[in-house]
């Protein structure tokens, strides 16, 4: 297991933004991160408004006088390129650079992330910025590591992006010819006869074509990709030694294949903000994140002390910070970050919460700020250790994206609900499982859960035909192997690539209405996929790696620690296991 | 009852697009078709793309080997005209005929019906192709009839639109007077002082203006019409035998008086897609295309193999696919044709079914298309009867589509779903209804219902006295007859025009909301209405036609054929009534 | 108390548009006011297009006629300047003035109000018509009163409002930095450089600035008023004595502070639409028209005979027009109007109802609305006391539009629904309250609520703990006192400015979600809040003026009026109190 040299044990801390406070709390900051034990922030994630105030002109001054505060305090720097949020003045100058959705509006700067990531003014801005960065604090004893851009997942339908889709489709696909088949433009009268004829999927009459949706998410993934690698570049350039990542950011919207990315960063950073149910949903993100990882360590970047249910910003339950943090860490997680340290008064985000809230270190939250940061330190051991899996849950980005598609056989189908099912049903029955691509290495689990998995490749088919082969035992669900990476139906009756391996041939597809009593051949609650798996749920998370047992007690009444401990409601353990 | 010579008898088969599939799959295809006794087929719908793969440039080799193979096979082909979507290279030559929304947005080609059916270059497109096509296959022996584009029904609000909007209008008021008049104008400061002032209903402030949106629908029926009658012109120029026609869609969002084209066809075929009550929506289906067809023969040209309920795409149950196609017969169809033959594996639509389904012909689907296709030969005498209604329930396009404006007394008003109502206890009862214009002969029923008749003419009006005067019935509904073709409110109390015939002065209106116990003068549940008609419901179709009589049981108990046998659950009976 | 000489007493009439009749139904018209007892009409409101029917060329004899007639029947006229409708040949002529969407989409005349406030073009031609009315009819017997524009409240996005912003915002702040500061510009990279990086807050990528949002909001009221007062000015120099106003609409959609405007008109208008509770929203409305006035006599200038629920248009009940229009008398206004005289026969809103129905004068409304006129000139000497409230209901626009951001800790906050329902409990429990601003004065109220007043400067809670040190009793609801004014949130501690005054610090919120049992730090449920102010919910509404007691019974039981008479169900009675 590799973590990049230079950034240390277990981190903990949160992005800072000292911009938004006058300069007299910035000694209170650094005072109360050693008082928490904070020991790594993430700094200048939207500053570049105050870093190049106009084009060309820069004010590192008071961005000097911050790195060399925390480093007085011992505290590490994630820098970042400010690149997620262009100033004002960007888009006076290349309004060509701005944003234009699908229906042809171009958007104002006023919030955040209103770029093209096609416009050849937006990337050479950005490679400046992160140059002048690199260039100004290479050297300095406080810079661990660089935090490239931030949440990367902004997409954009201009002229800009239609000639950056084509390029990438002639790389794709080579000819025309190639690209009308992939893209069934027999149908609907969409054969092209010239590049220019492709388009991004703009406002159109009637139902899309899916293939070509597919494809400009796979586009803007790699389109993406390539701006990350650029400013990684440059980076690098200056500062050969600092590791440099970005911070994914979970959602079905997010048109980034983060499991390709993961081999470009040097470490896999995640922000993770759970809804309905934080314990369940963080253990999935975090498996994912190992997954991702390829099962080495990773880092939760950002999370929250607030739970936003998408309609009410909660604050979390006493303990509910440090046991989901517990959880993070059991799961491969080097480190606990939040957004953010202070939470702000003004701009959109006020609610959003902070380490150090509105109220002020005299306030519940910092205290358990600071008791967990008393805590981490205990666990330096434990989590080197490598976390064990039995099972493993297949998840592709692609094949939720081609599911996102109208006209499906129903309108009820969500490919990050039914891959969460999977985990779910697996966590609740106290099976760590990985979340892995169907191209991994499946040798080492007993069990491998197939949901949804509408897309496949015939290699991938394979692989699954090979688990089964060495004894290891595959559940496919619905929809599962249907369709070719084109999106196209795979005939001869389905589950197609998967129909010689299960033995089962579907001529027909009856999805049913919510509420209807449900057969085996289609989506099932919790309990009796809990039931086929021959598992008992318990609200008691156990994880293990190597000798060490993670156990955290996210229900309300006590649970009993197999050979070990009775724990209270709420309450966790870290301990070493028995030998023999 | 005149059904073209050259069609022949029952038709059976649907759209085949050869184009969506490899050379070798068109062999097996004739051959299946053969055994299914598929005798017609569409061919072409959306093939615009490889028949004019650039401007000016035509391949119909392939379309001539499909027309030769399926001639060999016996099969007739229904050529189609592919203007109901242009190929990419249009829009790029033509971007001034791409579809502008109401808001303003010009539309992509990326889906099908990406044009304005105003812009003089998508016209002259339009001839050429059909010119060509009919250039090309007039005296091929296959070729048995026309269809003329696909599904009319896409509106534009772009500059070209705006000024045929204007002729249109100059034509049906003479003067900006009358259209100020008819129009309201001087409700919120709306007169025009000059033509150009005139607009279709673009994105405005606040409410628009009802009658200007009333003739912008009632213009956009026209000016299709004028696009299929260029297409037709050209095509009676080069084969003046060959009947030709387009399938009408069903859909309150469709802008098309399908009433008045009717006249216009050789004959009217009607694409069919039930929703939430196949048996009910397919008798009121096929009962308006009768009405549309002045009682004449009629053509269901599309339906489909599942039932896409909006929400989710289910596969018909046994038996459903032929009860719903023999009530189609029974109520005037002279055949069944399906989209598509062979389910498409990518493209928008791959999950709307076909004969030959993904499975393949090894499928329950394609064993009951056999039997259907079996079935249907033996129908050949009764359907040349005539279809016997003792009701008549009025229908008018132009009095649904004034009842979609806002500002009306309920936001529930629902115009079809007014009339289906009406339709459907009649049904229920077991009555054979014709569903027919107010302007219609009412003088052969017994019965007439009038559903929220909103607008109606003085001379329909006087139709309507004229059917009581005689001795009919009238049952009249809720908002019927309140106001003119100008979507202007009769005053003096309602019912307006139909006030002194019913003897009725109503002077507030009071919508309850759904729920609320219901009096006789608004919308009844359908029990009520049919207690109020003395009808029983009953899930036993029985529709007379001469000395036949057709009987099928939609529901999941026997029942007993009057004078006939005694029909299973699902079964269902063709056969000669006794005579005296 | 002064009402503006040359109105006269109680008002009572309606928006009379005759330009939509044939003039031989204006006869008509005068002799049914007669009849009614009408002796006050609005004229002319949206009839720019009948004035003006090309740019500069005026027809005024039509209204002449009007003006002559209705000054022989004894009907005084309100002459509105018709600026709320430009007429066709305006968006055609200036197309820059038609009004921008924030996603860029620049609308259309077709319906009202689609014009932009800040456009040079729009400004003058409305000083134009403005001028031109006011020479005409200068001494004119009819003209009582000037009814300038119609319900203030549209916005534009276009760049002629964006340079108007930014003069607003430099008249504001004065300073670049001073705005930063007050936008947060340091949240997500939005520190302006310069002022013309300013903007309106168009369509972005994400979440806007809450602060930027509300002095748009801010700055769009300041806009209009300009636009009034320059029309008032141009009437003003040819009527000196003719007063002015402008009929306030309310809506949490209405970007105006009428508070602020109420002292530049010469008496508050108001026009008012309950919709799920018309007794309560009406005495809410009624107080709150008073508290605009300052306690002084102001005119309900709109409501309708029909009550339209957002689903439904219904007829008012038997006596409930003369109800909701007492109880605006018992609450201040000098008079009752109605939109409008005659119900229109088309246009955007033939079905919102008329004094004079499309039925006719034989009908129930017109029979009520001719009692109405009937009993009105007995309350003449009881409008003029002074209406008595003993409690307080602190309103101000500005958190309303605050309390509207994205972003804050609950989704379900509404502010009218917060104040509305503090007013409610009051209303219920027999308590006649004022509802002012925070920073009015409180010495006369026992009791002073405060619903989720999120917004509030620092002389304001100072105001608050005045009310509080002189002995009064303040109650204060979730939110309140939280954020400054511009919309920054206080720290130390939730409720910010109110913190010291209630001896209460929150650290956290947790909103929870509808149905929840609740706690007193969160809204209550009407009957709970009631138990809380000890008092006791009862339809029958009661509203001392000086020595008057004005008593009106909603509900459906009889009711006892204390010292006075049993009401029956639907009753009222307004009388002199016994003296001593």
């Amino acid at each position: 297991m590799d973590w990049p040299k230079g950034i240390g044990g277990l981190c903990y801390g949160g992005d800072y933004n000292p911009e938004q406070w006058p300069e007299e709390v910035w000694k209170e900051d650094v005072a109360l991160m050693r008082r928490a034990g904070v020991n790594l922030v993430s700094v200048g994630v939207f500053s570049w408004a105050r870093l190049e105030p106009s084009p060309g002109s820069y004010d590192f001054a008071w961005l000097d006088r911050v790195l060399d505060l925390l480093h007085g305090a011992g505290v590490r720097v994630n820098l970042a390129t400010p690149t997620a949020s262009p100033p004002p003045w960007f888009g006076l100058a290349h309004p060509d650079a701005l944003t234009v959705t699908a229906d042809g509006t171009r958007l104002t700067h006023g919030s955040r992330d209103t770029y093209c990531v096609s416009a050849p003014a937006y990337r050479e801005a950005s490679a400046r910025i992160a140059g002048e960065l690199a260039r100004r604090y290479r050297g300095h004893p406080a810079l661990a590591m660089w935090h490239v851009h931030n949440e990367y997942g902004t997409g954009c339908h201009c002229d800009h992006a239609a000639a950056a889709f084509r390029t990438w489709l002639r790389g794709r696909y080579g000819t025309l010819d190639a690209l009308n088949d992939a893209w069934t433009g027999s149908f609907w009268s969409q054969h092209h006869s010239a590049w220019e004829q492709v388009m991004p999927p703009r406002a159109t009459q009637y139902l899309p074509n899916p293939a070509q949706t597919l494809d400009f998410r796979r586009f803007l993934s790699d389109e993406m990709l390539a701006h990350f690698r650029e400013q990684k570049a440059v980076l690098r350039e200056h500062t050969p030694d600092v590791p440099a990542t970005t911070n994914f950011v979970l959602g079905d919207w997010v048109p980034v294949d983060h499991r390709r990315w993961a081999a470009e960063t040097d470490l896999v950073a995640v922000d993770h903000y759970p809804a309905a149910d934080p314990p369940q949903e963080t253990a999935f993100a975090a498996d994912l994140a190992r997954g991702w990882a390829g099962g080495r360590p990773w880092l939760l970047m950002e999370q929250a002390v607030v739970t936003y249910t998408g309609l009410r910003m909660i604050a979390k339950r006493p303990g509910e910070i440090t046991r989901l943090s517990l959880s993070h860490i059991a799961r491969g997680s080097r480190g606990v970050m939040f957004f953010q340290w202070r939470a702000s008064r003004g701009g959109a985000e006020p609610w959003h919460a902070g380490m150090v809230p509105h109220a002020g270190e005299d306030s519940r939250i910092f205290r358990e700020i600071t008791e967990l940061g008393a805590l981490l330190p205990s666990l330096e051991e434990a989590c080197r250790a490598p976390v064990e899996a039995g099972a493993a849950v297949l998840w592709d980005a692609e094949a939720g994206w081609a599911l996102q598609a109208p006209g499906l056989p129903s309108t009820g189908l969500d490919y990050t609900r039914a891959v969460r099912q999977a985990h779910r049903v697996l966590y609740r029955g106290g099976v760590t499982a990985d979340v892995v691509h169907p191209s991994a290495d499946l040798s080492a689990y007993r069990l491998v859960l197939v949901p949804a998995l509408y897309l496949i490749s015939d290699d991938d088919a394979a692989n699954l035909r090979r688990h089964v082969e060495g004894g290891g035992t595959l559940v496919v669900t619905y929809l599962s192997g249907v369709a070719d990476l084109c999106a196209r139906v795979r005939t001869g009756g389905y589950p197609g690539a998967l129909r010689d391996l299960l033995g089962v041939r579907v001529e027909e597809s009856h999805p049913l209405p919510p509420g209807t009593a449900l057969y085996v051949s289609t989506r099932l609650p919790d309990a009796d996929l809990s039931r086929l798996l021959g598992l008992e749920p318990s609200p008691l998370e156990l994880v293990r790696r190597g000798e060490w047992v993670f156990a955290v007690n996210h229900g309300d009444d006590e649970q009993q620690v197999p050979d070990g401990p009775l724990l209270p409601p709420g309450g966790y353990a870290v301990r070493r296991a028995r030998q023999g």
